[in-house]
């Protein structure tokens, strides 16, 4: 068995890592080159994941190659795809690096070879527009060739523990993929489970998803009513959480790649089919996180008031602007967003973040400041404001 | 110390056993006299509940008293309430058993000693009302006596369990009262937890109800977007929980005294306060669970067109009309509404639950059949549909 493993990213390089660590051949397919010259040179690119480094020091350039040219993993005889699904400003999914992918494994496939995809995906891409792409380039069928769903479950900074213990799934586009499937991520995933279908296996990211976006809505219309009441949110949460009662943390909203995006998977698929009534709850969710920026604002500009400048010259420092605390991405932050709200609301906005030097910020069309110059600093990861100057 | 428990309800009557139970000397107080009667002559009223038989048998008529009259717990120095909050049709709740308990309370209430009170009520119920009821029958002043709040968080069927291990929250009017109440439960209840205040302990039960209901609200949801496309939900469901992940059953809503309340006592506070953008979740999941009996009922109509019979002539069984398996209560059923919903729209409806005679059950107005005599039974609680015949 030799494994090729296309989209060297977050989620691909700690999955080759550790396929080349239970002892198979890995080919990692990135069109990146200068990120395969690294890794061939046993230089880690995701410096901040737990035990990458070492994986591969000890794989890279030997059993763990990098390469751009899908070619060379043509004598590769299974296919894990893991590159991103971008989404638009609608969140309506653009498929172009999913097809490319598809359509340069189809060239290269061959009988008996197994295809799995780990990207989270919309309902049934594997089973429709997966299996369309390779069947077209590859001239081969579904029987031919094997083709399953297993969603990547990892957590930046823990992919390798989550890789080795967590519980992971897939599912086959037919029976026989799912036990190949199976039996072939056995050999390196030891907690695995087969579920019936891919659609099933796609379904189970997608929900997980869905369950953390609306409890954090659910966090934040809390910790709204429980200010209201001049109730400590986070006294009142650590004891209604048990066994059976788990409220998640407030928060500005819901970042990231992941969390804000998978929702509208399953709210467009609905829609597509006149379903309007089956997506009020998610639709709920995501336009309350999305809000919550405004709530900030507003409190932020009430603090603002009682300092004794013109509001327009009161120093804001939003600290903290990358959508999770010591992540360096911006993608739907709503940290970022909340400073520009109040950079169009005409407020005197600033940005301090620890993973961003100045001239990022200011790349961004954002201004600098470091915290304790500014008059009120609202630190976007502890919801806390704090006015320097009166 | 003597204790004096006021309701000797499901959740009133395990607690005052327990309490008696710890060696202390109660007065259980209940408007219903044959109930006391029973309880003293050692028959315990509410046999479902795991372990109160023997409770009862061992302190009943001895250190655990019942008695409809407020006079004979004169000499207690600690007064737990613990009677229902009745709600109307919309919602509100209505405070008059909770007024009586407490002003009869008042009327025996002296220097030094302990109120708490248990039952579920919207947020300050305590130190508002509670302690005016107190002040105005007692002529005493808070300080006077102690007032605290501590939720029950009994589950029926589980009580004597849930005091015995469960933890449980006490937060007093004011710094003292908590003090008092932590160190008097304290005698009682092993695993107690102190917060600063009765408003944040009558917070954190009423958001622990919210945690459910929109949670059952979100497994409703994605039970109607698995079904439309085709997946098997409890598979999904299955392999998506973990650690992080709890996604709740579905179910016809959501029923009884508790969870379909709580999340109106804040969405009513809001309201009051003009706060509408505050609740938005909390509402969605309330209609979201009340309107299941729609989605229900157009499934069972489309399982009776199967049937060669004219559809008005189809013998429909809805299998289960209290509010849970097992516990025989009607209150908010939407198994009991669901089976009015398929009354009124024509349709040939007969009712069975194991809870229910025939009698009980023509008394609600409805049809009684045994489930093999109907064309199509739908059971509640599997939320399973059957066609016996074509």
């Amino acid at each position: 068995m030799k494994v090729s493993v296309i989209g060297l990213g977050r989620a691909g390089l700690p999955l080759a890592a550790v396929v080349a660590d239970s002892g198979f051949e890995v080919v990692g397919v990135d069109l990146d080159e200068r990120k395969c010259e690294m890794i061939n040179r046993g230089i880690n690119p995701i410096p901040e994941e737990a035990g990458l480094d070492e994986l591969i020091k000890k794989h890279a350039g030997k059993n763990l190659i990098a390469t751009p040219r899908y070619e060379d993993a043509a004598d590769c005889n299974v296919f894990v795809v893991i590159v991103p699904l971008v989404v638009d400003e609608n969140y309506n999914p653009d498929f172009r690096i999913l097809e490319d992918a598809f359509r340069n494994v189809g060239g290269i496939l061959k009988r008996g070879d197994l295809v799995a995809l780990e990207t989270t995906v919309p309902p049934m891409t594997t089973e429709i527009m997966a299996k369309g792409w390779l069947e077209e380039e590859s001239g081969l069928k579904l029987g031919d060739f094997y083709l399953a769903y297993s969603p990547e479950r990892i957590m930046t900074g823990y992919s390798i523990s989550r890789l080795k213990e967590f519980p992971k799934v897939v599912g086959g586009v037919n029976k026989e993929s799912g036990i190949k499937a199976f039996e072939t991520y056995k050999k390196f995933i030891p907690n695995l489970h087969l579920v019936s279908s891919a659609r099933v296996a796609e379904f189970i990211k997608l929900i997980e998803g869905c369950y953390r976006d609306v409890n954090i809505a659910l966090a934040n219309e809390l910790f709204k009513i429980a200010s209201e009441l001049n109730i400590d949110f986070y006294e009142a949460r650590e004891y209604a959480n048990h066994e059976y009662c788990h409220i998640h943390l407030p928060s500005t909203g819901v970042g990231g790649h992941c969390i804000p995006v998978y929702p509208w998977f399953l709210i467009k698929e609905m829609e597509k089919k006149g379903k309007f009534s089956h997506i009020e709850l998610l639709r709920t969710a995501r336009k309350l996180n999305d809000e919550m920026i405004n709530y900030w604002a507003e409190k932020i500009v009430l603090e603002c008031m009682k300092i004794n400048k013109p509001l327009n010259k009161v120093k804001i420092c939003i600290k903290g602007i990358t959508f999770r605390k010591g992540v360096k991405e911006l993608y739907h932050s709503r940290n970022f967003a909340l400073a520009k709200l109040l950079v169009e609301k005409g407020l005197n906005t600033f940005v301090y973040d620890e993973m961003l030097g100045r001239e990022e910020v200011e790349k961004l069309g954002l201004k600098w400041i470091k915290p304790n110059e500014a008059d009120v600093v609202f630190d976007t990861f502890e919801l806390k404001t704090q006015v320097l100057r009166r």
